[in-house]
């Protein structure tokens, strides 16, 4: 039905060129938001964009925007896109592939000459991975009004620089209010970052929602002592107290089907070989499928939590600090997806992701879905996260004609035939021929 | 028996004014070892030392010796003495009560123009604490050829200073070689940091010896991996299996009686939220007055860590990195401590002591024993440590006269008649006319 294909060479090209830009010995990538390598990939990125004609816009939390014209200036645009920075030892594909691969299909499209009838928009989003600044998807969320500006601009790193500082720092604070510009319909493709595709020999997930995420701090605060000459019994061990939180946690989450939650940071202190920690802190990453789940498990972490505080003698706090509710996506994406990987022949599989993303939050403006693809062994945040040339090649494909199917919705889309026309058939006249 | 009494007041001014080099909000200090707070107090002591007429020399590590001349030239020094170093939450008298105790015996000996048989010696051991360079008594290991000074200059902090580098660069590096002035005896004064005494109403601690300590490094590598899209059982997290070792350490510990053992610092990488720990680093602090107990810890420390690593699925080390065998004190430092706080009518018990002391290793090279003072709650390595007043007098007192009462031995000291002399009777003297 379509004879657009996109040149998987020059993709991998891209993936691999960018890969440099923050690249690690192990193979992954270090690039952290609003870094001098953030800095860098977005110069490359804006510079590629307008190779192809299109405009480029930023925002005053630095989303980036490339838009190519379409047919019909009253359309909002179809917008595609994920996010360039990474985890501190991330990986080439988680982000990126979205990005590139949305940057092949307006290649693919300029090549060809089509003629979409809305507008295309390629987004590159900040901070998505809320590593240096949390919370994630900090860029996508303001856009969409979950956060003001006001408060990404006071968000604090290790270090204590802000957001904002850092943001002015690498010059990527733009013009643009937040949330300006409207989005259309928004498709994001992403490696899975999970088993299931590999696992099941599907090549293409058709991503239905995510699933809801909560963030805690949690506290613990015993008695800093000596520690040859404090007896057992005697002790209020803050970090002692902590792992059998920790181990509780996990118990907690194994229990409740379909849950996970992860302890990914601790701090003690004093932090000294021979003084029994007096304080310590650590983070919870909580995330199910299901509100009511979710409510539940988050009972039984602050019971299991006021136990463990009672026996040592220490007291302790846990603080809920962030709240993303479960997300289901849009039906009419949907559609284009699923109608676009049944075209390209690719088994496909409905699912719910794991992960936290962009279109979380962009669903909450505009239309939007999701794509996967699988990823090895289902590893990512993770230097050796990989994915193949093939399966890359297949997102890409079905993200444009998934973007493609959804602007058939406004009208035929044709050739260019003013400036750039090649004379070559737009899909609809090729299915016609064929 | 003696009429020489030590000036309470004037060592409790001591103790509040050097105080102040690091102090901290909370009322402690923070003295890391060969920072320039370091700097600071130990000009401070040269310069009080030198005013007494003491002879101060530094060796190759900065141990600081203050050698106040006896009688006699042919008997090596009786030496007092511990460190000024601190935690970093460290209290106001571990470690600096046994060297201002010191300085206020010097000080009412040199009133009373007091001559002693053997020289005295006021020694300020270098780095007892460890917790900027590991291991801990360093300086007074060095002094008694349990350490190498090559070993000491290589020490690294967190911040990869050298030890070797930041005793340069305070100053403090002396030109005597390390360990080639020789003690005769030595007797330290310390705080108990630990609750026995105060439970039992005791005033003074007759510390008979050391118990033995091991320092480990564990190191548990499981996989990083998405927090979000991992499935709990498909996960090798580093930090789940660190927090059930250190429940299992814990467990160990109370289990064996009069053992002590502290997990007091631990660090997971990549430490982001959304992400699976994928290594995780811990120390153990183990404890008891018995090597065989020692090594049956550690072998079931060692088997619950295999356990742990086959069904989490991650590899596992523990390496033993410092070993100080139990220590028992000298019978001949012992009688005179015991016949000190018999003549100052304080009450008294022997005991073992739970922490690592300088005392423990120069035992090694010279008779030695220690004396120990209550704190308050038992509580040490700390802001809120505490001694009080009355204590602090005891202690200081009970030091004079064990120090004199070993010096007897060699010949009845008398007063300083050349020079000084102040017509002031000595102990003998005075015992005899009362």
């Amino acid at each position: 039905m379509n004879n657009l294909a996109v040149n998987a060479d020059r993709l991998w090209s891209d993936l691999m060129e960018t890969a440099q830009i923050g690249g690690t010995q192990k193979g992954g990538i270090r690039r952290l938001t609003l870094s001098d390598e953030d800095r860098q990939v977005r110069d490359w990125f804006r510079a590629q964009c307008e190779t192809l004609g299109c405009t480029v816009e930023v925002d005053e939390v630095g989303n980036m925007f490339a838009t190519r014209p379409g047919r019909r200036g009253d359309l909002p645009p179809i917008a595609m896109g994920s996010h360039l920075d990474t985890q501190p030892t991330g990986g080439k594909f988680d982000g990126v592939l979205g990005v590139l691969a949305g940057l092949e299909c307006l290649r693919t499209l300029h090549d060809a000459a089509y003629q979409t009838n809305a507008p295309l928009m390629l987004v590159n989003w900040t901070n998505e991975e809320g590593s240096r600044f949390a919370p994630a998807m900090l860029g996508s969320g303001v856009h969409a009004g979950v956060f003001d500006p006001a408060f990404a601009d006071t968000r604090e790193d290790s270090e204590h620089n802000t957001f904002g500082s850092a943001l002015d720092s690498i010059g990527y604070r733009g013009p643009l209010k937040a949330g300006s510009l409207s989005i259309g319909a928004m498709f994001e493709l992403h490696i899975e970052q999970g088993p299931i595709l590999e696992a099941e020999g599907d090549t293409i997930g058709i991503v239905k929602g995510v699933q809801g995420m909560r963030w805690y701090d949690v506290e613990i605060t015993g008695r800093e002592s000596h520690a040859g000459s404090t007896p057992m019994h005697l002790r209020r061990d803050a970090l002692t107290s902590s792992a059998e939180f920790i181990c509780a946690i996990d118990r907690i989450a194994r229990e409740m089907k379909d849950a996970v939650a992860t302890v990914g940071t601790i701090a003690t202190h004093p932090n000294s070989r021979n003084v029994i920690p007096g304080r310590t802190v650590l983070s919870i990453d909580l995330r199910h499928p299901d509100k009511g789940s979710l409510d539940s498990i988050e009972a039984q972490l602050d019971a299991a939590l006021a136990d463990i505080a009672r026996a040592h003698g220490v007291t302790a706090t846990m603080v809920r600090i962030w709240d993303s509710p479960p997300v289901p996506f849009a039906e009419t994406c949907l559609q284009s997806i699923r109608q676009a990987a049944r075209q390209c022949g690719y088994r496909s599989r409905e699912m719910i992701s794991g992960a936290g993303h962009d279109a979380a939050y962009i669903a909450r403006v505009a239309p939007t879905a999701m794509i996967f693809v699988p990823c090895a062994g289902g590893l990512s945040h993770n230097e050796e996260e990989d994915a193949s040339f093939e399966d890359c090649k297949a997102g890409a494909q079905v993200l444009l004609q998934a973007v493609l199917d959804y602007d058939r919705r406004f009208g035929d889309p044709g050739i260019e035939t003013t400036e750039a026309g090649t004379g070559r058939l737009n899909d609809k006249q090729a299915a016609s021929s064929s």
